[in-house]
C-alpha cells in the first residue's frame, strides 16, 4: 500500500498511527483515531482500511471534517470518529482514475484504491474530484455507557501497549456527578476506590481508575500490566458505583 | 541501520515493509518483497539483509531487473525475486569506499555495508561504481508445486498477520485447469470445496479457498484467523484434487 | 505525539529507533539508545519518554553531548547515555511556550511536553531557548560487572529479536585478560567453551559466546533463539570464569 502511495506522490510523508488495532475491530480502530486526529496538523489525510467486508458491495467513501480529510470504506468507522456531529463533505470514491488500476483486487483496496486516492488528496486534489458527493453513509453509534442516580455502567474499548484499560465512560459523565471521584470501580473480581488524576497517586503495584489523557475513565495498575493482572478483557464491563455522601 | 543510512544522506526517505518475516527466513522474506517490488515506484532501492550466515565468506550483493534495485546478501534471495528471469546487472559490493567502515562488524553488516551502500544508490550512485559486475549469484528455486492431470500439491510459505495462509500454487496453475474452481482443497485435517474470489462468498466463520490480492492460492477463514482455527503453519502441505466433471 | 510534533514542524523527519522496549525499563532503553546514537548524525535529536514516573514531581530535562541532543524525562536515562563522561549542557525544559498546551496531561507528557520540544530543537532552537541550564540531574550508574583474577560476573541487558542475549560485559573488560578467549561461560544451566567473533565459528544449532557488534559479550545458538532455547532472561546471570594457562 505505501508503494502505490509513493507512486502517486514519491515526497509524500507516511505516518504510522498504530500496529496494535486487532484484526476487524472497527471500534478499536475508532478509538485509537480520535485519540490522535486533534493533534495532526489541519489538513492531515487519515487513511483507516479495517474492513471486515473487503470484496462486498460496501462503497469506499471520503470526507472531511473539523479541517481533517478520512479516507476508507463505509464501515461506520467515520460516524464513530464524528461522534454525533455532522461532516462538512462526504463522497463516494467512485472515480476509478485515481485508483491503481480500475479493477482493483477484491480483497487488497487498500493498495489499489484506498491508498492512492489518499495519496491524491494529501496531494492536494479536492474531495469532489475523486469522489461524488453523498449524504449517505453508515452511521454506527458509538456505544454509549448507562449512567443515572446510582452510578455508570460501561466497559473496556481499548487495552494499550502498558496493559491500562480505557473505557466508553468519558471525563463529561464523570463531571456530571461530584460523588463519581470517591466512587467504587468494579472491573472483574476487583474492586477499586476513587477516581484518580495519575497513577503515581497510588502505591506501585496497586490498581487505580483514572482519567488520563485519553479523557475517558481508565483502570490500571501503577507500574504494572493491568489487563493481565486484573484479569480485564476488551468488552470486560466497569461499574462505577457511587456511595452516599 | 537507519541512522548509518541517514549518515549517509539525511534527506533519503525510507519505508519499513514489514517487521513481520521469522528470523533467517530467506524464503519467507523473498515472497514478501516480491509482492510489494512491483507496487513502488521505479528506482526504489530495496534493501533485505536477511543474512543467516552473517560473518561467513558469503559476499555482499547488489543488482538491478525491471528498473528496481536490490541491495542483500549473496543468499539466493535475488534470485528468488527474478523467478528465473535474468538480472540486468548484478554486482559484487568490493568497494569499501562506500561503506560505514572498512571494517565492519561481522555480526552486524546492515548497519556497516549494506545500508550505507543502499543509502548512495538511493543517492544516485551507480552500481558499477559500489561494486564491481559479477555473472555468478547464488540461485535458489522457489520450491515449485507438483502440478498433474489430478490436481495440485503445493505448501504454505506465507501466513500473514491475519492469519491468512499463502501457498505457493499461483494462479497460473490454477488457470491451466478448469476443474480447479470445483477443486476440493486439502490442508490440515480440513477439506475446503472449490475456490473463491474474497472472503465473503462464504458465510463468516466458514473456511474458503481463495486466489487473493497476492495471485496465489490462500486458505482463510471469513472473519477469523484460519492458521489458528485450522491449525494450519508454515510449510504446511495444500493439496488440490480435482472431481469429475 | 507524532502528531503534535508534526504540528509544530510538518517537514520533521521522524524515525522510530525501537518498538521493543519493555514498559517501564529505562535501563534497556538506554541499552538500546546507547548502540544507535553514534551512528546518527550529528545534532539528531533523540527523544526517549520510558517515563515510570510520568505525573510525578520528576522535571522535564533536556541535555547535549557529543553533538547529539537528548529529550526525556529526568529518569537516570541520560546519566547511563553519558556512562561517566559529562554532558556538555544539560537544561530543565520549563518554557511553556514550547509545550502544546500549558497544562499537559499528567499521563501523557510525551505528547504534550516532550515531543513538542523535540520538535523544536530539530527545527533549530537552541536547548537555552526551551529551558534553564541545570547541574543536578538524575545520576545511575549503568551496573558494572564484577571483575577479578579468577573471570568476570555481568548479567543480561537486552535480548534482541533474535533471541541473542547482550550481558554488561565490555570489550574492553575481555581485552584486558588474554584468558578471557578460551574461559568458560556460565549461563543457565549451559557452559560454553572460549569467546568467539561470529555465530559461524560454530556447527548450526549450537550456542556460543560472542563479542558481537554491540561491542558486549552476547550469548546466542548459530541460526537459534538462545533466550528460548537456554531459558535466558533478562538479568539472568553470565559468569565468565578463566581457566589455567
Amino acid at each position: 500500500m505505501k508503494g502505490a502511495m509513493l507512486h502517486v506522490e514519491p515526497s509524500l510523508r507516511i505516518v504510522d498511527v498504530t500496529h496494535l488495532v486487532d484484526p476487524q475491530d472497527v471500534m478499536g480502530a475508532a478509538f485509537v483515531l480520535r485519540q490522535v486526529i486533534p493533534f495532526y496538523p489541519e489538513g492531515t489525510v487519515h487513511l483507516a482500511v479495517v474492513d471486515p467486508d473487503v470484496g462486498s458491495a460496501r462503497l469506499p467513501i471520503a470526507g472531511r471534517f473539523e479541517g481533517h480529510l478520512f479516507v476508507g470504506p463505509d464501515n461506520g468507522l467515520l460516524s464513530l470518529l464524528l461522534q454525533g456531529s455532522q461532516p462538512d463533505e462526504v463522497v463516494v470514491l467512485d472515480r476509478r482514475s485515481f485508483w491503481r488500476t480500475e479493477r482493483p483486487a477484491r480483497t487488497f483496496n487498500a493498495r489499489d484504491l484506498f491508498g492512492p486516492v489518499a495519496a491524491h488528496l494529501a496531494s492536494g486534489r479536492e474531495l469532489d474530484e475523486v469522489g461524488t458527493p453523498t449524504d449517505t453513509f453508515r452511521r454506527l453509534h458509538w456505544a454509549h455507557p448507562l449512567a443515572d442516580d446510582e452510578g455508570v455502567q460501561g466497559f473496556v474499548v481499548h487495552i494499550d501497549r502498558f496493559g491500562n484499560c480505557v473505557t466508553n465512560i468519558s471525563r463529561e459523565i464523570l463531571e456530571n456527578d461530584p460523588r463519581s471521584r470517591r466512587a467504587k470501580c468494579y472491573v472483574g473480581s476487583t474492586i477499586i476506590e476513587g477516581v484518580h488524576n495519575t497513577y503515581t497517586d497510588v502505591p506501585k503495584g496497586e490498581p487505580l481508575a483514572l482519567v488520563g489523557s485519553s479523557n475517558y475513565l481508565e483502570v490500571g495498575v501503577h507500574g504494572g500490566d493491568a489487563a493481565t493482572l486484573l484479569t480485564i478483557h476488551k468488552g470486560s464491563p466497569v461499574s462505577l458505583v457511587y456511595g452516599d455522601e
